[in-house]
């Protein structure tokens, strides 16, 4: 299975800039997506980075100019097997709910992300096409039907969790880098021991704090930045 | 098993404020537990209710006026067998989610939610013990480690997601209710073709909203009110 990473390397992360400066973003945005590469690898798939211009990271780089869904269009249209489309913010993501992704049956199957979007997916069936505008989520369950493609949906917060607002940042430092426990899927831990997107806000100075609701981040703002 | 909703009777929601008038925040509530009473039943479980005060309900109510975090303990510490702690504002849940909640093996079973609260539990330790304030999915994980419990996490975007702002009701909206399609864990559809909540939504006048971002909620003022 092709495993493509589309990836904006131009101002990543706008919606983060209340939290970023953007040489910040741009650093912050490579962690995850090197712990997404990682997270795909130990699942046994080879990802490949589909980039808006040409990046350096550790996998084969395909370079398309195009908005996201034109270019992942292009990818579905040239290739005659599956293939997967994870998005490279997906800080929290696992082999174990990678695997869940992967290897879910159904011609068409989608991961959720948080608002509408679409976090991950696979494509089985050759006449599938993606659009990312809006609330995609609901849009690639309509265009599952048009295909008459059986549609699963995969429910993980992991990979519904993509990183893209401050509040944000708190699943990150919760939920980034290896559990110790068993997940359901995995009997064994996640062989990655660090997540290098948890390390780097920390590094940063950034901190779990409690709120009225739900628990945010504040900034030491004294660390040393990294 | 012994299923336990907690239910705060009393002005329930007020971090919807933004969205919905008190009458409305309590309306709201009472469906979304509703949901999640149905959804519990689903799964063959008899779901009772631990209650701030006398409720009408569709499962067995005991009162219990002290916070959180007490009533339950009380509760965990006058049983004997498995006890499985659900919230009663996850709109979202299915029999499907709640099933893997309740299966997964382990004498500590979690189920984190957005910013670090826990959403969902199964205790079967004798001596774990709750504690609901702050970023209480990482205390629960402490607290499984210090009883030696061995710990299991519940990776779910159903379960992860209570319903507590504005932003949420969205989430409501694309996922409410019962999804023909298949998930990875249940090959027939989710029995329950509606889900009260979300119809009490739609007919509060909320639609979803494209925004810069996430997907969000916009009201129809003219609409009636529910």
């Amino acid at each position: 299975m092709r495993v493509v990473v589309p990836y904006a390397a131009a101002e990543p992360k706008t919606r983060l800039a209340d939290a970023l400066s953007p040489a910040e973003r741009s650093a912050f945005a490579d962690e995850m997506l090197a712990d997404v590469l990682a997270a795909i690898r130990a699942t046994g798939e080879d990802p490949e980075l589909l980039a808006t211009e040409p990046v350096e990271a550790d996998a084969p780089v395909t370079v398309d100019r195009r908005p996201l869904t034109e270019a992942v269009n292009a990818v579905l249209a040239e290739t005659d097997g599956p293939v997967a489309v994870v998005m490279a913010d997906l800080a929290l993501a696992t082999p174990g709910a990678l695997a869940r992704l992967f290897e879910a049956e159904g011609e068409v199957v989608l991961a959720p992300g948080r608002g509408g979007g679409t976090n991950a997916l696979v494509a089985r069936a050759d006449d599938f096409r993606v659009d990312y505008h809006g609330a995609s989520y609901l849009d690639h369950r309509a265009a599952a039907r048009e295909v008459e493609a059986d549609l699963t949906v995969v429910d993980s917060h992991r990979l519904a969790t993509d990183v893209d607002e401050r509040e944000d940042l708190a699943e990150v430092l919760i939920h980034g880098g290896s559990a110790p426990e068993r997940s359901e899927t995995d009997a064994s831990p996640d062989p990655r021991r660090t997540s290098g997107a948890r390390s780097w806000l920390r590094r940063a100075g950034f901190d779990l704090a409690a709120d009225e609701g739900r628990t945010t981040v504040e900034r030491d703002e004294e660390s040393s930045r990294p």
